[in-house]
């Protein structure tokens, strides 16, 4: 499906609004006056109410709109690419000038601002990648400043298990977590607030229809399997994770909250932003056949502009802007999207509609591209300075971390994923 | 509550029952004929249908057995130890001998012959801990002989995030898991069949009442979170998770499939085999206070004997007897349930009813106290032989993996787990 590049909206924000044009049509679920949570649709400033529109739907697009009914997106998530297809064609339609959904705007239109956004999906599982290799390079290099890429990296999409329970919405404020961490010079722990706390910077990944537990999910087919994307904050306390985290990986360094952006922008919209996985530089293997599709190669890698801006306190208070931290790009992942649903699911693990991968920080390899501050800083050793007059080596209570996605193509509308934002607050 | 060690019941095959007499009344979710799955009780060889007999509950008790509705334990674990205490004290009254329920029988006793049984609750997340200390030493000396425990780990409870989609009920076949792995000497892995499988004995544990996320569970009301225990198999495959687990932990070496005994043996059943934390030796650090309470330090520990067999098709086909593995003990956790509970909590993380913890590998220090293959032929380097002639370094298509578990105390009534068994079927 091509983009209905020059198509404009009768909801007169969409058009050329930074995030939600016509052509994006995230999905997300909201509520309205603390009524119950329901599924919408990103348009400009305002969120379209499926439900409320449902009459507007036949066929696969309305299936695929009462699959959200319950206030959650896995239904529709499970039904696979073609009725989410169906479901974006129809909303072009809808929400393109002319429609005659426009005379119904007060009944099947909300001011997003308005409205409070929710989780798009009961999470089953979160898995968290590993997959900047830039990141990965630039962390090696702190702890092992001679071997910065262990031998498996170039083989193997490495990830780990994450947190269900604490994936929450953009918004949600963020608690200094405690726990042991070693204070340097000692051999005995002491226990307290982080210290190092930090942000990382990832694409989200919101898996479509799953698989039966013992059969793997080819490369070929992971398309099937991939129903969305977000924005991801893997908040990490750096402190306790470099005393807990050997032999098993990280715990609770991660464990105490993870922030999504809200909307799941879907393939369907990222199609036209596709490229080419980036070539391997001379010398790295080629992936091994099951991770290896000549399609995937070709236009599995994606192109999205990621920003990280901090607010601290004082900032808001004289009106100063965010601070951008850095500027990236999501083609700094290794391993492509299909790549990761392939070799998660090639020992047989089941993957069940809204579960949750994060792609592992997004880093490019420049100053000013760096997606955290353990990178920024390397690891407290320099200072971040500030319009306000502050500096930060790592985050202070009442910091703000705001992520952005945008994504540009030269004859194409522009699309963006909305903000993730998080506000750190004091330890308990 | 004290154990009625000597009271009886009507139901003939409990008393003097291996697993299930009157003492224990595990609570567990089962099927009829293909059925909805409801809540039931084990005792004996039969299971009490909850929702058949439900008015003959009141109260508390009532509300205990409402809560499983939907066949699934979580409302219940939800309620906490009030109701579960409540609903227990009914049962001890309901199927005691002379109890009126007796001319009941046909309408509310099921034969568990007869009786599919599921995962008890719908689980949210499931972590593994590593507190089985002999297992950390073994393990240890194979990948650092010199260091076999790192610094941390008399001070943090190790644990990672699991994989909750694949934990399944006693009885579901293990499909071999195919992966990369690197052969020896080589600088490239190659991709194939698990070559090294193994399995790992733990107690696994069961959450029941749950935290707000930012507010960390005191180590002195973390029996108020624990709703019971069963037998969890940590599938292991050795080679793939040789390859992949640095630098972020284990990954796709285990999320094939994780086997839980069926029935969940409650707090109150293993009261009486509470035990005192045995003592750190000396020159051990005491826990940080946050994972220190003194009702926990003098009966926070579990006195469970832990059995593994192993049962291969050839010595099913001759007739012979499961083969004993290892009989060890939950007293070789480092920590007790509730110090996981405090420290997984303690940051924050948002604990669910239905979450399950599994203790880490529960090896004594003698040999045929192993529990797992890695350590017993210290890597593949010795065999086991069975009496079917045959000789194991790690698992093989058709062998079976049998855990059990007992609990003895003189003056008590002894009680049991139930199996926990899985079959290596072929990778696909």
């Amino acid at each position: 499906m091509t983009q209905p590049t020059l198509a404009r909206s009768w909801v007169a924000s969409a058009n050329g609004h930074a995030d939600f044009p016509l052509q994006n049509l995230p999905l997300g679920i909201f509520s309205l006056n603390h009524a119950a949570p329901r599924s919408g649709v990103a348009i400009g400033d305002c969120i379209l109410d499926l439900h409320a529109a449902l009459d507007a739907f036949d066929g696969e697009a309305r299936r695929a709109v009462q699959a959200t009914a319950g206030g959650q997106l896995n239904g529709l998530f499970a039904l696979g690419r073609g009725p989410r297809v169906a479901l974006r064609e129809r909303l072009l339609e809808l929400l393109a000038e002319g429609s005659p959904l426009q005379a119904r705007e007060a009944q099947v239109l909300h001011r997003a601002a308005d409205c409070q956004l929710h989780l798009p999906a009961k999470i089953g599982d979160y898995t968290d990648f590993y997959v900047g290799i830039e990141h990965a390079q630039n962390v090696g290099k702190l702890f092992r400043p001679d071997n910065p890429l262990l031998p498996n990296y170039k083989y193997v999409p490495i990830g780990y298990h994450g947190r269900a329970s604490t994936v929450r919405p953009s918004g949600v404020e963020v608690r200094r977590p405690k726990g042991q961490t070693l204070p340097a010079g000692q051999t005995e722990p002491t226990f307290g607030p982080c210290a190092r706390l930090d942000y990382e910077l990832e694409l989200g990944i919101w898996i479509g229809q799953g698989n039966t537990m013992g059969e793997a999910i080819a490369i070929g087919d992971a398309a099937e399997h991939i129903a969305g994307f977000c924005l991801l904050n893997d908040w990490s306390a750096r402190d306790i994770q470099a005393w807990e985290y050997q032999p098993l990986g990280p715990f609770l360094s991660k464990s105490f909250i993870t922030t999504v952006s809200p909307w799941v922008v879907t393939a369907e919209a990222l199609a036209p932003f596709r490229k080419a996985q980036p070539l391997r530089p001379a010398g790295d293997p080629q992936p091994l056949p099951y991770l290896l599709d000549q399609r995937d190669q070709a236009g599995g890698a994606l192109d999205i502009e990621l920003e990280v801006l901090l607010s601290t306190a004082a900032m808001r208070e004289q009106n100063l802007p965010a601070h951008r931290l850095a500027l990236s790009n999501s083609l700094h992942m290794y391993w492509t999207v299909a790549q990761l649903v392939a070799h998660h699911s090639v020992n047989g693990c089941q993957m069940q509609p809204g579960d949750l991968f994060g792609s592992g920080t997004l880093s490019g390899p420049e100053a000013g591209q760096l997606g955290s501050l353990l990178e920024i800083t390397e690891g407290g050793k320099k200072v971040i300075e500030l319009a306000s007059g502050e500096v930060r080596k790592f985050l202070e209570d009442g910091d703000e971390i705001i992520l952005r996605a945008r994504c540009t193509r030269d004859g194409y509308a522009s699309i963006g994923f909305g903000e993730c934002r998080g506000t750190v607050v004091a330890a308990r």
